[in-house]
């Protein structure tokens, strides 16, 4: 059977073809009568206009790349999830490109990523969104920025989160540094003086960041930060366990942490239960982060929101912008949110 | 300046078009030195295979379309990395399609799955992978199954822990009959009698099938099921913190409960200790689907795994062999796995 095509279907409902165009996209008004008519013809026929065709002629896709590096963290369902109503309520769809392999291996990630450029360049997105990965670099190498600069000169390309040092690209992205003075200066007005950081890695900028913004108001409030209490251990639940771990063995405790995120919290809070100690009467904890997780847990989390959401919705709305060649700020930083809870309390002594 | 194509590369290289396709496709081996040299080309010119104009000659996009209900649900995140993961290694793409929307209406979902499908068709992906939804529905409507059987007959679709009465569509999926039923046997194995069913909704069939393990387990052990302690009350950690307060408030307490969810499990765990109560020694819990929080709560929750991971890599390896016309078993039946941590114990009394 030769498949029904646009030309076929105008043809029958006594229409021209930019009228059955117009009904298949939505683009312009169409009569009622006339649309209904469209719309039974397109039923009868179970026709699909070819999505791939169509686009080599008009050059657009409707579809947007995101690369993200993964799926398993629980940060990144609510920044997809407001990516995603975004994207629904102004007719994108998806390619979404999660980067990290089971083995985890940090060079394979930014591999993989090139390879996602690539690919989303071949598919002819009409925008590419970053999340996480190389552009969480402290010193991301000239070869991994440069990529997605010439990337950027091509397609919108939006980074969220995050940056490349030296380019000019457009970011949209919460203030970490701020959300680490906001969580720093809760406890200081609790009462605590001895205050640790745990969690993080050195070679990612938001970690440096969340370090900086911890340090910088410890100093402000004239209070020490001991080296021996700064624990960069990563970003898991077991390198939380880890960290307390490592504090308990030093022999004296601080009467406070800030944790780099809340899976770290969450551990931190568990190995201090085991270890007899009560969260927050012995010891206070804030997170980061504010995923689901954190007010499940008993007791529940103080912690900082880093708003994904919002974040998540303005990043889609900026590449929507970039799309249509409106000028848009190059930068749009969203400010995070302290949220009080119960992981934190003044100190007993 | 005229754009680099395939056949400049093949000349400047002095092999033939098919050789070039061949390396851009990694189709077929071609000698090493050769696939250097053609390589440095694509990467001299920044060559772009138009990867839309190739798709409508070879017939085959290289994408798959996943209709999933909510990336927020942390049971979805180790499903789609285990999909995404077989995906990378036979070179497949994806496109996420999350057919929840803010408001959470249920009708609105089935819709935007039949608006997805359309979408799918349009894009002519390869494959289509269905989970939750309407395939959950104990009673789907007539119109939403021909939908699927009808899109079926067009391209391979596999329905993930789920189905369709009345159609012979391919599916994967975990016992969950059998995982309550190991929830269930654990509780009476411990000592419990009094055991309670909580969360889930009547009109979803794995909900259903989980009371029926439930129940099937508890009649073969010749236990009564109280009809006033079989709460069906949702999925959310909210709803199992409103499940205890509706036995509490009974006077007489179960002394355990296998919850539908994890989330179930958790909200029951944090209600309970409101209430003066210690789990597991006045209280066990059971949940089900061991989402990554299930071993974050203190105590950790004894729950059922569907092995997420493992279908979604099957679910993959699936589709790719439907895609290629390779005769596969209608019917995939994955086993689930009774977890045991800290929030079971023997009863008090």
């Amino acid at each position: 059977m030769k498949p029904v095509t646009i030309y076929d279907i105008a043809k029958e409902a006594g229409v021209s073809v930019a009228t059955v165009s117009r009904v298949l996209n939505n683009s312009a008004p169409v009569k009622h009568e006339t649309r209904d008519k469209i719309k039974d013809l397109i039923q009868k026929y179970q026709f699909q206009p070819n999505a791939l065709a169509r686009s080599l002629l008009k050059k657009e896709t409707g579809t947007i790349g995101i690369i993200f590096p993964d799926i398993t963290n629980p940060f990144f369902p609510m920044l997809l999830a407001g990516l995603e109503e975004e994207a629904r309520s102004k007719g994108y769809h998806f390619f979404l490109c999660d980067t990290v392999s089971t083995m985890g291996q940090m060079e394979d990630q930014y591999e993989r990523e090139s390879q996602y450029i690539s690919i989303l360049m071949e598919k002819q997105v009409d925008g590419i969104i970053m999340v996480g990965g190389r552009i969480n670099l402290a010193r991301p190498s000239k070869e991994l920025t440069t990529e997605v600069a010439e990337t950027a000169k091509r397609v919108p390309v939006l980074l969220i989160n995050g940056q490349l040092p030296g380019t000019d690209l457009n970011r949209i992205y919460a203030d970490e540094r701020l959300g680490a003075e906001l969580a720093t200066q809760h406890l200081i007005d609790l009462g605590h003086r001895r205050i640790a950081f745990a969690g993080g890695y050195r070679f990612m900028s938001n970690s440096v960041q969340r370090i900086q913004g911890f340090r910088k108001t410890m100093e402000r409030n004239g209070l020490a930060v001991r080296p021996e209490w700064t624990l960069v251990t990563g970003y898991s639940a077991d390198s939380g366990k880890e960290a307390f771990e490592t504090l308990h063995s030093m022999g004296e405790l601080p009467t406070a942490v800030f944790c780099a995120n809340d899976q770290i919290a969450i551990g931190m809070l568990k190995a201090a239960r085991k270890a007899g100690l009560k969260v927050p009467e012995d010891l206070s904890l804030v997170g980061f982060d504010d995923i689901p997780y954190a007010s499940y847990s008993i007791p529940e989390l103080t912690t900082v929101s880093l708003r994904s959401y919002e974040v998540g919705r303005s990043a889609l709305d900026l590449l929507h912008r970039m799309i249509g060649k409106e000028k848009v700020s190059k930068r749009t930083v969203v400010k995070p949110e302290l949220i009080v809870r119960e992981s934190t309390a003044p100190p007993r002594c």
